[in-house]
């Protein structure tokens, strides 16, 4: 049963940059990082790019004091990265990985071997059910031709899905987590939109940190700065959000980033800020209802949220397109690939045929050419398999995203006045229900 | 706003072996299938196997006046071969693809082209809030050597933390589907206690159709009989599964099944027997609380579910002792085509240095076998991310029962008596929310 004084609730979100034997003083900083954890004795630590599970199992044994409770996600063929610290029993967790994730043969951006995912945690704070969510999206490599785009807007559109979906029964939702978004981008706007979740930066009555709120600044020595020249100071990519629910009003205290260099410490704690928010919930007694504050309960959203999702809609079909320009592509390689083999067991016949010919066989050639064959028929064979993958995953996204635009238009057709991001989950088929006091 | 005037609805499940060009007469059987459905003017139609997308846009625009609501669910290579049709508008899908799902050199099975996922659609009907999920797990080869039996294992468990996640804010939640697993397999029994559904074959107040509820029958002439040998008449392996919620009682009213061949058609509908149940829902003015009948309010069950998950985690724990030997034994074989592979270049390197030998170097031989060295080093990689993933996945899965066995374990600590199927979603933390009456 729900205490009615209010929670304070201290959480932190960081990309940890954890990659062995490439990132700088990868072991080092994990030391820095849990020495942080410990001294600040937060309820929830959310981190991201623990992507060895030594390091994982490192920090655990560290933190074993002040954290009784961790879960680590695993998944893909590194691992999701992903893990949680807890001062407060963790219940349950699930792991939903998202169905595109960049491409396997991109080995120098590694983002497919990563398996990236949102991981939920289910916790249970002074009677409150509090749905943790960590999440990190694949990486913007070049923001002017952005060819991961309709993958990342997938996720963004799988991660809320997967929220709004699985979170019906929580008291308080909280996502941490490396969104590799900007605030404005598509997918930050669709998220917040479709799930209600309020923005610890612009929501914190109190805020210390780096300037606007940026997580990757040009004064982290570990940063590459020719990427951030556009953005001077640096760019916001990491994100605490959270929402309250009708049993309980959430707000944001304060959030604080770390600001690159440590006073001292030898070097940062890694290449993104560190985010640190205190969130205030105070049980009320309203039960379900119309939370203004949390739900924007406001109708005037709902073309917004219409053309977000057209807009998302939009990006998934070019990202469709290409993996279906693509497919095609390979398709015909692997045909040329076969025409080619056919070709050269035709001239290998052809001694068979002319026997006693002057000139001797070329072995050698025939052997690297048919060998070159093969390679070409079996890789055109599994990227035919991977670009049909996405192709579907893409297929599916849009089929998801027309028919939430399907529900969006009709629930505006039916009443004037909605509670927007509850929408899904409470379908306005009954005109009763879309009464705003109902 | 619910009316409390009790609602019947009839819903249908069928896997349609619908593998074209392999299947025997997989048009005319969709012409069937789309016949029936028609006919009997259900509430939910929830089919699997519709592995073309052709045949899925076929029985849309052939049940577009009975159906006027349908989704297909994309995945994978081939798809998931999920498909809804609906009487009542579908306000929201979204996709679960299960994270193990076989192998992709088991052609001969095809399962893990097929993408293998739970899909669910958001319905409102009369008010009430109707989570339907649909799902086809990965297929039974073989029962006494199943090697497939921890990736089935792992689906069940998935599909559970699935439907237990996503459906807290349902008033109705029902499943339909072929699971492949018989009544009383670890993974059925597991996936009734975690989420409280009740089978509709167990709870049917009148029944029709194949002795014992079977829907994989010796008397379908599609059916290879020798596997069913062993079990006589049948084995039962498509359900619908349902529940209630503190808002509405469900019950069961009649259950029927197909039985093998139609009486005035050249040949059955599909391999398996279509499934049609009738549910009759009242609402209620209980509000949240303890439905004895739906939830399996007793303590009892936790020792048993315990059991279950132990159980669950042993098979996995197989399942990652066999996936981890594949992997040592793929990088062993890596190992070995990169020493032959030196080998090779250390032979070719000969001739340089021994100039003016009479033996003419075996260039053939020396192209075959550097292919052979290639092919072993590219197959031998390609096995390794792909075991490497599995090993993840089993991980995961383990680690997550590992942590609600811990769940579980606290809760019959801490209290006798317990909501045990809600013990997740409301974590009895504090010993108040586990009074029964509150």
């Amino acid at each position: 049963m729900p205490t009615s004084a209010p929670i304070r609730l201290r959480v932190f979100s960081l990309n940890c940059w954890g990659i062995r034997y490439v990132s700088k003083h990868c072991v080092e900083r994990f030391v820095l990082i849990g020495d942080l954890l410990n001294k600040e004795e937060l309820d929830i630590a959310l981190l991201q790019e623990v992507w060895c599970e030594k390091d994982f199992l490192f920090l655990k044994k560290k933190l074993g004091n002040v954290y009784p409770y961790s879960h680590y996600f695993k998944s893909g063929f590194i691992g999701s990265g992903l893990a949680v610290f807890s001062k407060h029993r963790i219940h349950d967790a699930f792991l939903y990985r998202y169905s595109l994730n960049g491409y396997p043969y991109m080995a120098q951006h590694g983002d497919w071997f990563g398996g990236k995912a949102v991981g939920k945690v289910l916790l249970n704070i002074s009677g409150l059910t509090v749905h943790v969510f960590v999440t990190h999206l694949h990486a913007e490599y070049c923001r002017e031709r952005d060819s991961y785009l309709p993958h990342r807007v997938v996720q963004t559109w799988e991660l809320q899905q997967f929220i709004r979906h699985t979170s019906a029964g929580a008291d308080v939702v909280i996502l941490g987590g490396d969104l590799n978004m900007h605030p404005d981008d598509l997918g930050t706007r669709l998220l917040r939109n479709c799930t209600g979740l309020l923005d610890c930066f612009t929501e914190a009555t109190s805020f210390d940190g780096c300037e606007g709120g940026n997580t990757h600044i040009t004064e982290n020595p570990f940063t590459n700065t020719d990427e951030l020249i556009p953005y001077e100071g640096g760019i916001r990519i990491d994100y605490i959000l959270f929402k309250g629910s009708g049993q309980v009003d959430a707000s944001c205290e304060s959030l604080s980033t770390t600001k690159g260099p440590v006073p001292g410490q030898p070097f940062p704690y890694s290449d993104h800020e560190a985010l640190t928010a205190e969130l205030l919930l105070t049980p009320t007694k309203k039960g379900y209802g119309c939370s203004e504050r949390e739900f924007g309960c406001v109708a005037d959203k709902i073309p917004d949220l219409v053309n977000m999702v057209n807009e998302a809609r939009t990006e998934v079909k070019v990202g469709l397109h290409c993996a279906e320009r693509m497919r095609h592509t390979t398709s015909r390689t692997g045909i040329m690939g076969l025409v080619l083999l056919l070709l050269e067991l035709a001239i290998a016949a052809v001694p068979l045929f002319a026997l006693g010919a002057e000139q001797p066989f070329p072995k050698a050639s025939f052997y690297l050419l048919g060998a070159l064959c093969f390679a070409i028929l079996l890789s055109t064979l599994l990227l035919y398999i991977f670009y049909s993958m996405e192709v579907k995953a893409l297929q599916g996204a849009e089929d998801q995203m027309r028919l939430s635009l399907r529900s969006l238009q009709e629930s505006l057709k039916v009443s004037p006045k909605v509670l927007s991001s509850d929408l899904f989950q409470n379908p306005p088929d009954d005109p009763a229900t879309l009464e705003p006091d109902n």
